[in-house]
């Protein structure tokens, strides 16, 4: 269950530690220039590298196997992968028997019966999230007459994003984040009504990103709370313009031409480097566990780039349907 | 894309006011016990009639055309439809032209070039879950070992839900709430990543439900403001359980054993009675909306069933999929 | 596993002696004209009555549920059923112990455990392709541009096709037969590699058919025993005409605008009135088996249409996968 | 539309003569033994090298990816390449003007606008089957319980193969052939009605190789002129052995417990020595088109082990299907 999509469809494959991580783009149409060199802001994004991301320095630089030639996507199947390079194994093997709090070495335990490369936790790690960011690249190639922006908005409660990581360093701990993403200007009438809407299709590509606990679109939760009177939002023009836009941009799962907007909750980091309590699965006791080496202390600051990728790919998938029922739309 | 599922599969169909609404489910295994008496207690749920709730009253009794035989399933696609009789097309016509706030009307109409059935919002209704909830009694039988329940924990903002409900009622305008899911005793290793953990299959199902806005599993969106020192769940015994279930029983994408915990968000009805504005698309101007007839004061009073339904669905077809990889798990 | 199609999508669900037979069309563009007589020229043509098939017969009435409004599609799920009226199910329990040759009586009974609805053959009854005829009136109406027909060309090995069936009668057993199917003017480009080619997909829904043994396209099983030379079809002008058509009109799996050319075998029809052996699974021991009633003397004479519903079908949904993925082509 | 299977999948990528070609193989359960070793027989089959193969000769080493960890598969999406070394891209620009007969030159430069790598056919090639011939071996150690084995039956319409080929070879000309596969000692009940049945999955498969014309289950075409009387199977024993089999091990899409039997129809190779016509797209007239290099005299001889692949591949996903609906049969 690697793939996402249905006419443009993403598969993602590797591991933290494997050889490589990589990812097939199927359904591209030919004639998109691509060139090495566009992947790079994105993927500088993706690393970060600023205060609080992780010391984990991959040179990411991407390999496209197939599906590129003479700087054209040729309409077949584009493979881009990267190696990985600056791994570092040690000690990954214990964490089947003292599995961390809240990261995938006890399930993927039980789902893989042990045999699932769990160094720097194998398929599970964010590191898988950079096919998604290559795939969202092309993405917006596909969907350049919008403008897909994703932002942290806070970050362990706080709108003061640069203090809050500081303080989780000083704490050795870990925080979580809020990611605000906006899509200006989308086509109208995107979204496949009943099980592939946009916020159904949205929010399947999110959820596999690691650490997402929540989606919201438009007034999302605050809605919950809410008038009806107060939550709709009047239309006040002939091209659906609407005077507010509680509804994120989308009616009956499909898009009315407002701006689409929805946030992600990022749990913090489960690599804290604080002590925590674990359950010893071979002494069969509780210990103490604590987690050395080098993490992310905020995830979150690495993870617009993902979200937007992620919304590129919906919406370049949502469209091609779109078309193929429907033709080319004025 | 009417269809949800990879090996257990559900179709729905039908609009509001036309013939029928109805559903297929697809890989459902034959040998079940199948009653009509078995849907009642979950339709009454969803049709629900207490105070908030629509006057529009549909006998909705299951009539079972294909995949039943003997009372037992049979194996092949079991397609149960009820007819659309309490129904009242009166003013949907000029919705078109006049489309309500925050309601399909205006992206139906741009998407399907005004050749949707829209008497009653058509295939974009509420209706539609009738389907759902159908599928879901046929889902609770395959998920006997757990216990799938989820209730309406606040609405309109406030956890007395009865009187935010008259205080709404009183003022002819309408609600929002917040719905919470648990499943009790899952399987463990539930749920495939990348692109259809549990997470990303649940969240896919449960955004085609018209007025969802929000989803969140654990602590959700509070989890953006812990730090991983507080937010992580300690392992305790041998079976997986955890101390705290901030990770709502899902670690990796895949389940952890605890318990499986979500909430979803839905948006107040938009058929407010209140006056509204919106924009005549025929005279191109604004004009004064008073929607008559007939709402749900709270939609999400009628939620929790069909939430259910939509949980019972993912783990079937995930418990499918993970068995047909790896066989029955002890 | 009953749908078909990636964009355009075809499901079809009911038991021979169920209470009805049926589709759901899903991927329809909304403003397509439907009216209920459309359905009866292709209809009648799979009922026949004619000399050598079957005297069961129903009007086969199609009832749409789902979909049409005002005369025209809607761009929701399309649902159309017809009851099964005429059914004697006399005989059929016995065939779970005493299965007859060539039947499904025996697999289904393995694959369902004895659950299957197997009068009239239940899910496995040619009744089910009453569904793609129906869905094929519409796949025709998408794809007017060309021009569909398929025939038997041949029947229990000769082109007397009258003649044949006449003394299969007097034998009181059955014949299968060949039929030839032409698409005229088929849009060029149409087909996805690697594993959504043209012949792939085509095969794929072809062989759902019941008593299908066999496809070939172009030259076919000829092709094995000739040379390149002789093989090859020159183009000859700028159209991409060839002087010759051995490869279908289909070259890499993607039309090349010449006509498409398939012919399939179809078995004899299993029921024969002749005296066979089997095996009584209950007594342990072989019998003699007379199947009574009503049978086809041909299938194959009531299968042109089906095939031609099953190719509308098809590049139905390879345009709209094309046309999703490259946009509409000149 | 790369990827083929529903709970086992499998992936293809790469262009004959870019970088590398490839595959993802999904689903796959853990703990598989794996070693490089494994797939050499396999290979070295499909590369032939013997008389009537082409002189191309990649050394076809598997690189794995991803997926295999410690010896064994992990249960992640396993990623396996081999690079493309001995290619000569001399000539192939000018097929986009100057289309071979048969040959993809034509569809794919109109489907792809031009910017198809048509570089050794490209994505067109043979060479994709690499891919399919690896995950075939993986499908293999998932069916091990049975013996699916794939033999070059006739060549050039002649069952003395060797000599067929030697004359085609003095002729400087091509021939074709039929590949008879068996599957001995398959599951019961395997296949699912009605468009997954065993016929239609094998076939979309099948249809997906280059070159491949036909393909009949059982007696096939021959059963289009038999009688029902002397093409049933009849039942002789309570294993559900049958007396003869014309259906090729398949009664209503599924597997009866006989051998699986099915031939397919391989034309001869497109890339004939001897001088052909073919139209001038640039100079708008016919012209005289002599191929030179290496080819494949009959490239049938080399399809016997990638038809076993696709056969262990769609036979280990109807049986991941066929356990998730129903559980481990005995």
């Amino acid at each position: 269950m690697n793939s996402f999509g249905i006419v443009f469809r993403v598969s993602v494959f590797g591991e933290s530690h494997g050889r490589v991580t990589g990812v097939i783009i199927d359904g591209c149409p030919p004639g998109i220039a691509i060139k090495p060199e566009d992947f790079i802001p994105d993927l500088r994004r993706r690393k970060s590298g600023s205060v609080g991301t992780t010391k984990r320095h991959e040179e990411d630089i991407p390999e496209i196997l197939s599906g590129v030639f003479n700087g054209f996507s040729t309409g077949s199947p584009m493979t881009i992968i990267t190696p990985n390079k600056d791994t570092n194994s040690t000690g990954y093997l214990e964490f089947t028997n003292i599995p961390r709090p809240s990261h995938s070495d006890y399930t993927a335990n039980i789902k893989y019966s042990g045999f699932g490369d769990m160094r720097g936790s194998g398929h599970f790690s964010g590191r898988i999230t950079w096919g998604l960011v290559i795939a969202g690249v092309i993405a917006k190639k596909l969907t350049s007459q919008m403008e897909i922006s994703a932002e942290l908005i806070s970050a362990g409660g706080s709108d003061n994003i640069e203090s809050a990581v500081k303080e989780a360093i000083a704490l050795d701990d870990t925080i979580g984040g809020i990611i605000e993403c906006k899509v200006k200007n989308p086509p109208r009438g995107i979204g496949e009504p009943f099980f592939y809407s946009i916020e159904s299709a949205l929010s399947q590509i999110v959820f596999s990103i690691p650490a997402i606990k929540g989606i919201e679109f438009g007034s999302g939760f605050a809605s919950a709370s809410m008038r009806g009177s107060e939550h709709n939002d009047p239309f006040i023009d002939e091209s659906g313009r609407t005077a507010t836009n509680n509804a994120g941009g989308i009616n009956g799962g499909i898009t009315n031409g407002n701006e689409i907007v929805f946030r992600v909750a990022v749990k913090p980091t489960s690599s804290t480097g604080v002590e925590q309590k674990t359950f010893n699965f071979k002494k069969k006791k509780m210990q103490i566990l604590k987690i050395e080496g080098r993490h992310d202390t905020c995830i979150a600051l690495r993870m617009p780039v993902i979200i937007e990728a992620a919304t590129a790919i919906t919406i370049a998938d949502l469209i091609m349907i779109d078309r193929g029922i429907f033709g080319v739309r004025k």
